[in-house]
């Protein structure tokens, strides 16, 4: 068997670094495609290439420009031939750094920009890479002895719990929450098109929990510590959720804990 | 009581259009602002004007452009003060006049633009007129006894079915079901924070059925007759819902029979 091909879109910082950690240290045998925007920024990334310069590959990729995608996938495609494993890390609360606490809060140009980077970003991820991860060897999941049930790759959306439209209970944060919920019509569209297809692409939104990253600064001192994730404890989680993806587990939000999420 | 107003976004033509219509027929009344970006290509409407000239108000507003919203609040705030009923009706498909049949329709652009009309117009609305709302005479709906509860105002946000996360079983038109679906994430969140405030303001989103417009017009010889529904049936559908709207009922997705919508 090929060995596995795992990208991770969004891996300067937070869960996509943890990610990228994550499958060199488990994965053995695995290749870890590392995308973002800002590739000289990313010291910390740029530090774990060095250390396993065979197995990580650094793409620059800003999700907000289709043309980056487009030449990542084309990239990938000469490289690599195939990708088993999508990861769609990358989002932001609102580019103030702080979600709306109310009405008043809400711009045009924000919602615009949290959508685009948060919502059609991991879309055309997905349009860019169906093609790939349909070469896949679906190497992450379960494989279902059934042939024609079997997937060649696995699409992972990180959604977020305050994206459930059904769980909303307290409200604030429109652009994010919306962002989210959208995101999750996307990863059920993808895995209706891609449950379809032949061979089959998985494709699912995690929750990643409350997660000790930069993007939940603002708000730590509100969680009570032990609902603070560190990156590790929650990508260890997700991983466990990926490591059990099926084409019967398709199209759905997941919890951190496996939970089903409503809609 | 001071006289009722309703204000119908997206009037030009379709539902909108329909809606300005019913309300000058029904609510003998009620004054109607109704708003659309190209007043001079909307004859119809001005037709309409023309035979109510005491009781329509054609107002230039583009949702696309924040300062139109801002501006027509100002103009509405001077001449009426008050409104007591928000129509968003404005929507695509998509750029193209079709929703994405597959993944290699979608396009970042196909899918900001859709969103950025369906989903951000409807917010930003809500977020200039809920002032107006909030001074509104509760005059759409059905009042409680109790004070506490009753509403001065009303949001509805035309959904569609198919930006139900739960029930698509089908995919496609990508840009469309996110929009919906992120529209109705923001309905939500609106219920939330104008359910707390006094006066209190309902919102919903309504689903007009597939209606014979030019919205759905691609689309038309794949529907049954009897399930395609003229506009007048529709609005007739969608008013009888906003007749029995309370406080109670806000927060929802309902079907233009009634029935609550799953996310
Ligand atoms: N942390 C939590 O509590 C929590 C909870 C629920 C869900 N999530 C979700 O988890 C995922 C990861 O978030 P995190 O907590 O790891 O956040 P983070 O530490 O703030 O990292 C955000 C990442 O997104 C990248 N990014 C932003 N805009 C981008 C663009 N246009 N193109 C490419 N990359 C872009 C950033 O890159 P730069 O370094 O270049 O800025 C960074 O790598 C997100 O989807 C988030 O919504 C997080
Ligand atoms: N028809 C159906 O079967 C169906 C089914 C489910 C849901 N819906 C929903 O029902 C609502 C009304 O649709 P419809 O069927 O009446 O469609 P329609 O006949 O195509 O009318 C669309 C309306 O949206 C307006 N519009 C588009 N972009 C705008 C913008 N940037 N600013 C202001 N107005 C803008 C158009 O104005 P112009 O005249 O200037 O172009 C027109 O008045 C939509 O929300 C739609 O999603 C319809």
């Amino acid at each position: 068997m090929a060995s596995p091909v795992a990208l991770i879109q969004g891996a300067s910082r937070g869960l996509g670094l943890e990610f990228c950690k994550h499958v060199l240290k488990n994965k053995s045998l695995a290749s870890v495609i590392a995308t973002c925007r800002n590739p000289d920024g990313a010291a910390e990334l740029r530090g774990l290439a060095e250390q396993h310069r065979s197995r990580v590959t650094i793409l620059k990729l800003d999700v907000n420009r289709e043309e980056d995608v487009r030449g990542a996938a084309e990239r990938v495609k000469e490289n690599f031939g195939r990708v088993d494993l999508l990861v769609n890390a990358a989002a932001m609360l609102h580019p103030s750094g702080k979600g709306e606490t109310s009405l008043r809060d809400v711009s045009a140009q924000g919602i615009i920009t949290t959508l685009t980077t948060n919502t059609v970003g991991p879309l055309i991820m997905a349009k860019y890479f169906t093609p790939l991860l349909q070469k896949g060897g679906g190497a992450f999941g379960q494989q279902p002895a059934e042939k024609a049930k079997q997937h060649s790759g696995i699409i992972v959306n990180i959604t977020a719990k305050v994206g459930s439209i059904g769980d909303n209970g307290l409200g604030g944060w429109y652009s994010y929450r919306m962002s989210k919920a959208a995101l999750n019509m996307a990863t059920r569209n993808l895995s209706i098109e891609l449950g379809r297809s032949r061979p089959k692409v998985v494709c699912v939104s995690l929750h990643p929990g409350t997660v000790n990253t930069d993007l939940s600064r603002p708000y730590h001192k509100n969680v009570p510590n032990d609902k603070l994730f560190s990156a590790e404890h929650s990508v260890n989680c997700l991983m466990a959720i990926i490591n059990s993806l099926s084409i019967e587990k398709t199209g759905k939000a997941y919890n951190w804990d496996g939970a089903e999420l409503p809609w």
